[in-house]
């Protein structure tokens, strides 16, 4: 599995302004994720606290690809492309999208 | 479910910093945080590139539990605080730690 995870940034303008971007968020741009081709699954999670420091982070989105090529196929799709304008639109330069693989020699020994 | 994600950003002194790091990663705090009580499921993934940005992050691991208070319960326990100790000796300042939460309003519709 290939996982691209998208973080995000607390809106500048307060409460209203991060309302606002929650509501876009949901009502416009997850529609246009959610229609990726070779999207496996979406979580979207919120950022509840950060322990021991300070956080601008406020949303944490997984999404879940068979492999790379997988989701390198999905990120030139139209939805994709779409989804990459509509957050330009609702939230600019908000968002830090990692490309996150598994790590073999790192599993945990249990 | 209640989410802890630790990011991890690279370490300073390049390639062999980097490689120490993971190895003690792996054999001494990964079996640390296995350990909590209450921890449902672990996986340790790595950052294989982050798009149309540079990034210093490096590894993002989830660590799942039942709920807020099961997460509270395991960052209490003999397990957790060891694996605190270690983080501080093996990689100091590397590592921030955000508890997520499940959006229902934020859920896609799709």
């Amino acid at each position: 599995m290939t996982t691209l995870l998208a973080l995000y940034r607390r809106p500048e303008g307060g409460d209203e302004a991060l309302a606002t971007f929650r509501r876009r968020y949901r009502d416009e741009h997850l529609a246009l994720v959610a229609a990726t081709p070779g999207l496996r699954a979406m979580r979207v999670r919120q950022v509840a606290e950060a322990l021991g420091t300070e956080t601008d982070l406020i949303l944490a989105t997984t999404m879940e690809f068979d492999d790379r090529a997988a989701l390198d196929e999905g990120l030139r799709s139209d939805a994709m492309l779409a989804a990459g304008r509509n957050l330009r639109e609702i939230g600019p330069g908000l968002a830090t999208l990692l490309v996150l693989e598994d790590a073999p020699d790192l599993e945990p020994s249990r």
